[in-house]
C-alpha cells in the first residue's frame, strides 16, 4: 500500500514537473519594438507577479501575418520546456468575432492567443491537448472595462501572466472547447516516387535562404545523396516564379561563391540557398501559404 | 494600543509595497540595438545587484528625439508595478549643463534621466511627488573618472540599479530639487463645442495609424456616436497638411480597405487610420510638438 | 590554526565569487530578431536551468562579419560581472573545421563561441586564461544527433547555459588548448611624435561617428588639448578615402551644426563625428581590419 501510495506520489511530482506552469512567458507580436506596446504588455505581467520570467520570440512579425505567426511558434516552441506559456498576438481581427483562447499541447506548453489561424502548425505537429476559450469576466485587467481594449496587453499578456504563475489553473481560463482550431490552408508535403511536393512555409530571412516543409525523414526513401542534383520549381499561386537546379551538398562551401546548393536547415527540412547570396532575393521567392514548391532528384 | 501598533504595522507594509523599489529596472534610449551600449548599461547593472530584473521600453527612439522619449514614458509607466525604475536616456546635450535627475512620480515610479525635456508628459499625467539631482561625487561608477562618461551607462544605468536594488534609498540619490521639470511646448487638448484642438504626440508606427491626445473623456459631452462624420485638419506648424473626414467606427473592419476611419486607440484617445493601409505615409503625417490638429464632430 | 583554515575559507569565497560561473548568459549573434533563431537558444538554455538569467548583447552583427563580433565582446564584456558566460554566434564556416571552444579570460570572464576570429580582440586586452575545445561527445543537446546541426543552439547556447548553472565545471567543456586564438590582421595603434596611426574598429552605428583605437592614453604625451586641431587621413585597404581637419572639443556642440569635431568615446579612444550630422554616411566612410586612419596634431 505505501508503495502505491508512493509511486502515486512520484508520479505526481513527475506529472506536475512535466505539466504545470513553470513562471516562463514568451511573447510574440507583429508590434515592432519600437513604440511602448511590449513594454506596457510586460508590465502586467511584472503586475500580476514579479517571479515571471520573461522572453520575447520575435516582436517582426510582418504586420498581419497571421501564417508567419504561426510558424514562428512551430519553430522554437519545442526547444522550450514544457510548461512555458507563450503569448502571441497577431490580430488583423481585434474588435471582431475571432475567439480567445489558450491552447494546451499534448507537450504541455501553452499558446494565449486569438485563434485566427495562429495556432494552424503548431496544432498540427505538437497535438491539441485541451483548448479553452478566455472567460473575459474574469481574465481581464480590471482597470479596461472601456470600449476598447488592447487585447494583447489587456486579456492576453493578462492571463499568461496568470496562468504561468498559478494565479489560475488551466480551467480557471474559461469554458472547454472542442479541440480543433481555425487552421490556414498550404501545400502539405508529400512524396510520389522521387518527386516532392511542398509548401515554403518561410524564408530564412537573415541570410535569404529559402525552406520548404519537406523533411530529410520523406526524402530518406529517395535516392537522395551528397552531391545529387535536385530540380527545383517553386509557384506562388500555383503560377512559375522560379526553376533551377541545385547540388545536395553537406555544407555551403560545397559549391562556389554565389552558386545555388541546397540542403536540410536546423528542423531537418529541405531548403535551397546562395552560397554567400540571398536566394530569395535574387529569384523573387516568398513564402505563406500562397507558394510551394515541386523537387525532383536525379 | 496593540491595534493601533497592528495598523500601523500593516499600513507601513501596505507602504513599502507600493513605494519601495522593486528591483525592476526598465530602459529607454536612442541607442538602437546595433551595438554594445545598452548591453554595457545592462553589465554595470548586473555589477550592482545580479537579483535585479532588467527589461525594455524601446531603444529606437529616433536619435535625440526628446518628445517621443517622454510620450513613450507616458504611455507605459502606468502598466509597471509602482517602485518600478525607469532609465531614460536621450541625451542631445550630454556634456552640457542639463541637469541629472531622478523623478519620483505620485504613482511610486521612478524615472532616472537627464532633466531635457524627457519628463515633459509624465510629470503632468502621473504628477512630481519629489525630483532629486544625482550627485555624481556619490553615484556614478568609480572607474569611470575619465574627462569623458558614458553618462547612461556611468550614471543613469548604474544610479538606478543602485536604487532598484535597495543600495541606495531615493534620499542618497542627491539633494531635492524644486518640484518642476523642464518641459516641452505643444498643443494642450481642448474643446470649444464641437470642435476639438490637440496635438499629434505620435504615430502608432507600426502600422501608420496617428494618434491625438483627445481623450475619449473629453469627446463624452459631444454628440459622437458610431458612424458619426469627423472632420480632420492636420497641421504642421500651424501650416495645413490635410483634411479629411473619417467616420467613427466600432473596428477597422467597418469601412472598406484603403479607406479612413477614426477610432480610440488603447489610450482611449482619438485615432484616426486607413484599414489595412498606412495612413501616416500616404498623406504624409508626423509627430511631435509641431504638429497638431483640428477636428469637428458633425 | 584555526585563523588559517578561516583565511583559506574567505579567500576561497572571495575566489567562487569572483571567478565562479554567475548564471548569467549573454547571446550575440548575426541572426536578427525577426525569426526564431535566439528564442529557441534561449529555451534550450532554459530547459537545463530555469535559474538562468539570460540577455542579450546584439543579434545585429552584420551576416558573417567577424570583426564586428570581435569588437562588440572588446566594447562590453568588461562591464559585465566576472563569471558571466557569453555565446556568441557569428560563424560563416559552420560545417567546416573551425572549432568550438569556451574562452577563459583573465579577468573571469567566459565566452562560448566559433574559435574564427571573433576572440581577436577580447583575446588580446582581457587576456587568455586558458582554452578548451568543446566536447560535442558530452556538450551537444542529445536530440540533435542528426547529420546536421544549428550550432549555435544545439551546442554553443547548451555549452553555456550548462556552464554558468554549474551543470558542468569548466574543465567539463572539453581538452585544453594552446592559450592562442584564431586571430585577424589590422593596424594596430601607433605613434611617432605628433602622428597616430592605428585601425577603425567600428562605427558608432546609430549616430554614425567614427571610432578609432587610438587610445586617450597614447595621445597624452602630444601636445593635444581642447582647441587643438587634428588633421585626419582615412584609409580603406591603403587608399585614402577621406581627408579632413577637426578641432579636438569638449562636446559637440563645441562646434556648429554640421560640422567636424572629434573626441574621446565612451571607451576613452579618439573618434571623429559631426555635430548632428553623420559623418559616416557624408564621407563613406565604413569600418573593420580594412580600414586605417593617419592622425597629426598640431
Amino acid at each position: 500500500m505505501k508503495k502505491i501510495l508512493g509511486l502515486f506520489i512520484v508520479f505526481s511530482i513527475y506529472l506536475s514537473t512535466v505539466f504545470a506552469q513553470n513562471k516562463i512567458v514568451v511573447f510574440q507580436t507583429d508590434f515592432g519594438l519600437k513604440d511602448g506596446a511590449v513594454s506596457a504588455m510586460k508590465g502586467v505581467a511584472m503586475n500580476v507577479s514579479s517571479d515571471l520570467k520573461l522572453f520575447d520570440l520575435t516582436h517582426e512579425i510582418p504586420a498581419y501575418n497571421i501564417w508567419e505567426a504561426s510558424y514562428r511558434l512551430e519553430q522554437t516552441i519545442k526547444y522550450w520546456p514544457a510548461g512555458t506559456v507563450f503569448v502571441s498576438v497577431v490580430d488583423p481581427g481585434v474588435g471582431t468575432s475571432r475567439r480567445s483562447v489558450v491552447l494546451k499541447t499534448k507537450s504541455g506548453h501553452f499558446i494565449v492567443t486569438p485563434d485566427n489561424g495562429t495556432l494552424t502548425l503548431v496544432a498540427k505537429s505538437l497535438g491539441i491537448e485541451s483548448i479553452r476559450e478566455i472567460d473575459e469576466a474574469i481574465n481581464r485587467r480590471k482597470e479596461s472595462k472601456e470600449s476598447y481594449t488592447f487585447h494583447g496587453r489587456d486579456v492576453y499578456a493578462f492571463t499568461a501572466a496568470r496562468l504561468a504563475s498559478g494565479v489560475i489553473t488551466f480551467d480557471q481560463v474559461g469554458k472547454l472547447l472542442e479541440p480543433a482550431v481555425v487552421s490556414l490552408a498550404y501545400q502539405e508535403a508529400i512524396q510520389t516516387g522521387n518527386i516532392f511536393k511542398g509548401n515554403i512555409p518561410i524564408l530564412d530571412v537573415q541570410y535569404g535562404n529559402v525552406w520548404t516543409n519537406i523533411s530529410a525523414d520523406m526524402m530518406k526513401s529517395s535516392n537522395l545523396k551528397y552531391g545529387s542534383n535536385l530540380h527545383f520549381i517553386i509557384f506562388k499561386n500555383k503560377v512559375k516564379v522560379c526553376e533551377i537546379d541545385a547540388p545536395y551538398v553537406a555544407t555551403f562551401g560545397g559549391v562556389p561563391e554565389g552558386k545555388p546548393l541546397c540542403y536540410f536547415n536546423s528542423l531537418m527540412q529541405l531548403s535551397i540557398a546562395l552560397n554567400m547570396g540571398d536566394f530569395a532575393s535574387q529569384y523573387h521567392i516568398g513564402s505563406g501559404p500562397e507558394w510551394s514548391v515541386e523537387v525532383r532528384v536525379h
